[in-house]
């Protein structure tokens, strides 16, 4: 039995990989997980238990692809809120915003078709994206975004389908795109007949300055795919997100999450649903801010403190992650792999598991939002100790 | 902004038809609903506030793509009571058996690789299966399930990736495979070196006679994916599914899922196992037995009672359909849409779209589980009295 061509690529995604470094005594850096002290347990409980007692007999039976209806409205308003102009018409619910990057992959890529992404970018982008064998061209991260010039370069000389970007907070680096970047996006995707796919999960987690509009509210020729998911502002173990798209494309996004899954749960939009009526979302979202906030505070805190002067890392305004560089030629999964994990039971995610194709390994993702204020201490200060020794002991050079 | 090509053939995958076919008024034989009096809401509700108030502080949080242990190891112990000599760490969980049949087709199939199917099949596979561009071969449906000697000379002059087969009351025609047919598709398998795609969500709803062995008991090479699904014995809006497959296999189709989806609900996941834990299943099982064993006999009846003598249909043992066939030429779609839809507010879904390839036009697949009685002898009627009206009047000849 032979597999097909796509099995080549899909084969090491990294994902397992992380949970492989999360055992019981390890302070893990790596997941992307919500502080688990602030899920709203109680009140889902009772949305859930409202939606069992409404007497409903549709509850429990197979429903539409589409989503419940009472929910799409629900975040079409949040959407309007923020300078989307949208309806409930123009949302389909989705297995998280994990099963979006999937759908427009497979709307948009034949084998071979030009692909843009971030470098570095989201690791699970990457995993649902090779199951379609895309050529990557990878655009090197800034300060407030990818570097549209390189962007221009590659627009200019290759055929690409579309690109995919995490403009809040970006997944891993925390970045946020300027808005002047955000325009010339819109300007350069019109200009070469490019999807864009805007995927936003952090959008709401804001700990510092002002939100930003979002990609998909300059655009004027429905040609940006917008992702959002209830899984970093009420909980991922709920599976549950949507995604924005013009008519034309939706149509047959529809389509195809039929052919993958069907629908997503009826019972549990009920619940989300119920949840949203009966609570103030935006009251919880703003006890995430502040727990992140404070966690995001202490983490740059001890990374000034316990880091070598050479290591840079990022202060995000916003999401989960900062971004730690060293200096080239320091290899961050060689490091983990054979000092760190072993040695001080401390994991993240080594950048070379976030490039599409430049696999650069003097990087990594650093979560601040699911270990304890103590842990990130203890952690930090231990990586510290052993970037320390390493780098004195020119450990973990990369291997030319 | 142009399409991958895969979207030539997912675009109209027959789904969205039955539901637009579906209003308050139309009596629908086309879905393939549970009778929805009989989802165990209360207990469902108790099982999920148990969960909440476990004081579990991981049921919110991200888990594993596997899926729940506990709930797993309930799952292969049934498996087992069946003959299947399974456990926890072959199985993972799906989002619905549907998230099965695209993940194996997503391993399996390159663009033009040939994939067997049952003729007629299973419309939501198709749906599935077309993203991934296969060359169908369709091995015609006989009384004791598909045509081996069909199926033998299929193998024997085209290379194969899989074959896909629903052998207990198979979804649409309601036939069940016998013995001798299951263990000559493991010994062709074998020989062509063949997987087996073994979709089988309808095993537990047996309503007359005995159990008979799964493919899978008899698969000694690893060879058969396995499908099973909560839909039918719980509830579909639960959206959970599970696979069963050897660990090169499994681990793949891991990485797939990853990519995919992430997981599929923890909560959803823990709410179902504590279902099990505090509630008989199987007891549950045999109410839904008993109710559907009721309609399929009323369905019988009606349509011996109530249909012209041209018409011929099968009378399955289990499941959720039976299969309705009209002269050669009688065109059951064009039939519905001018006629019985318009004027008697009746659907079922036509053969057409349940073909792979060789669209047969004088088919329908008749779901009795979802109807009332009384919807079923009302329905049953109007659409003897429909299908006499355009035999006199040659009202739905093919169009040659």
């Amino acid at each position: 039995m032979k597999f097909a061509k796509r099995t080549q690529k899909t084969g090491n995604s990294g994902l397992e990989d992380l949970f492989a470094a999360s055992g019981p005594n390890v302070i893990s850096f790596a997941g992307g997980y919500p502080d688990r002290s602030l899920f709203p347990t109680q009140q889902l409980n009772q949305a859930f238990k409202h939606s069992f007692n409404s007497g409903d007999t549709e509850l429990l039976q197979y429903a539409s692809t589409q989503g419940y209806l009472p929910l799409r409205e629900k975040i079409a308003a949040r959407l309007r809120a923020t300078g989307i102009p949208t309806r409930a018409d123009n949302i389909m619910m989705t297995q998280g915003a994990q099963q979006g990057l999937d759908l427009v992959a497979r709307l948009m890529l034949d084998p071979g078709d030009g692909l843009v992404v971030e470098a570095p970018t989201y690791l699970g982008a990457l995993a649902a994206f090779n199951a379609y064998q895309p050529t990557y061209y990878e655009i090197p991260m800034q300060d407030d975004g990818m570097d549209i010039n390189a962007l221009q370069r590659v627009l200019m000389s290759h055929k690409v389908k579309f690109i995919y970007t995490v403009p809040d907070f970006q997944n891993p680096t925390g970045v946020v795109m300027s808005v002047a970047k955000r325009q010339a996006l819109i300007r350069l995707a019109n200009q070469y007949d490019v999807m864009i796919l805007e995927d936003n999960p952090y959008r709401d987690l804001r700990y510092d300055g002002k939100p930003l509009p979002t990609i998909k509210s300059f655009d004027t020729q429905g040609r940006v795919v917008y992702l959002g998911s209830f899984s970093k502002i009420l909980s991922p173990s709920l599976r549950m997100g949507w995604l924005v798209a013009a008519p034309d494309l939706l149509q047959e996004l529809l389509a195809l999450k039929g052919g993958s899954d069907l629908e997503s749960s009826n019972l549990t939009m009920h619940g989300i649903d119920a949840y949203m009526a009966e609570n103030d979302l935006d009251a919880h979202i703003t006890e995430i801010q502040n727990c992140c906030r404070e966690k995001k505070n202490a983490m740059v805190a001890a990374m000034n403190r316990y880091l070598p002067d050479e290591a840079h890392f990022t202060n995000p305004d916003g999401g989960f992650f900062l971004w730690l560089t060293m200096p080239a030629g320091f290899d961050m999964g060689a490091f983990m792999k054979q000092h760190l994990l072993p040695e001080s039971n401390i994991s993240y995610v080594p950048s070379a598991n976030l490039y599409a194709t430049s696999a650069q390994v003097n990087g990594a993702r650093l979560n601040f939002t699911g270990p304890t204020l103590e842990q990130i201490d203890t952690g930090i200060k231990a990586l510290g100790d052993a970037l320390k020794t390493a780098l004195q002991h020119h450990l973990v050079a990369e291997q030319a």
